[in-house]
């Protein structure tokens, strides 16, 4: 069994609604240091290994999780199951 | 400059509607090896460094970026600016 962790970013030329929103939020309680804010998603999958995992995560980010117009995707495999 | 990467996660004990919606959609692209998923927020800081930076996080976590009764969060500190 792997335990794959993906990180999916908006791209840096993006603008992000949502981010801005919680920095201004942030400031309003008075945490006037944050300088930015980027909100992306952090996927956990479980799967059973096989010989072409790398080529089925990139296929799975590029098909599914990711959307690679605007956003960019990495990921890290792990041994194991998810705590 | 200090980059603050934080993950939110669902508790083991809450239900993921969004993970399971999308480890069925992967069934059906054929990637039956999928065991489970996970679906979280990654959240990328960048703000000034206090001599108070790590209870400052926890209480932006705490306050706003996480709902503590159904996500856990962690973080990492990192010198620099997002990439």
């Amino acid at each position: 069994m792997k335990k794959v962790k993906v990180y999916i970013t908006l791209r840096e030329s993006v603008l992000d609604p949502q981010g801005q929103a919680v920095k201004d939020s942030l400031h309003n309680m008075e945490y006037k240091n944050v300088q930015d804010v980027r909100i992306g998603k952090f996927i956990e999958l479980e799967l059973d290994d096989t010989a072409d995992i790398d080529t089925q995560i990139k296929e799975m980010c590029e098909k599914l999780l990711a959307n690679t117009v605007i956003e960019n995707y990495r990921y890290e495999i792990e041994e194991g199951v998810m705590q």
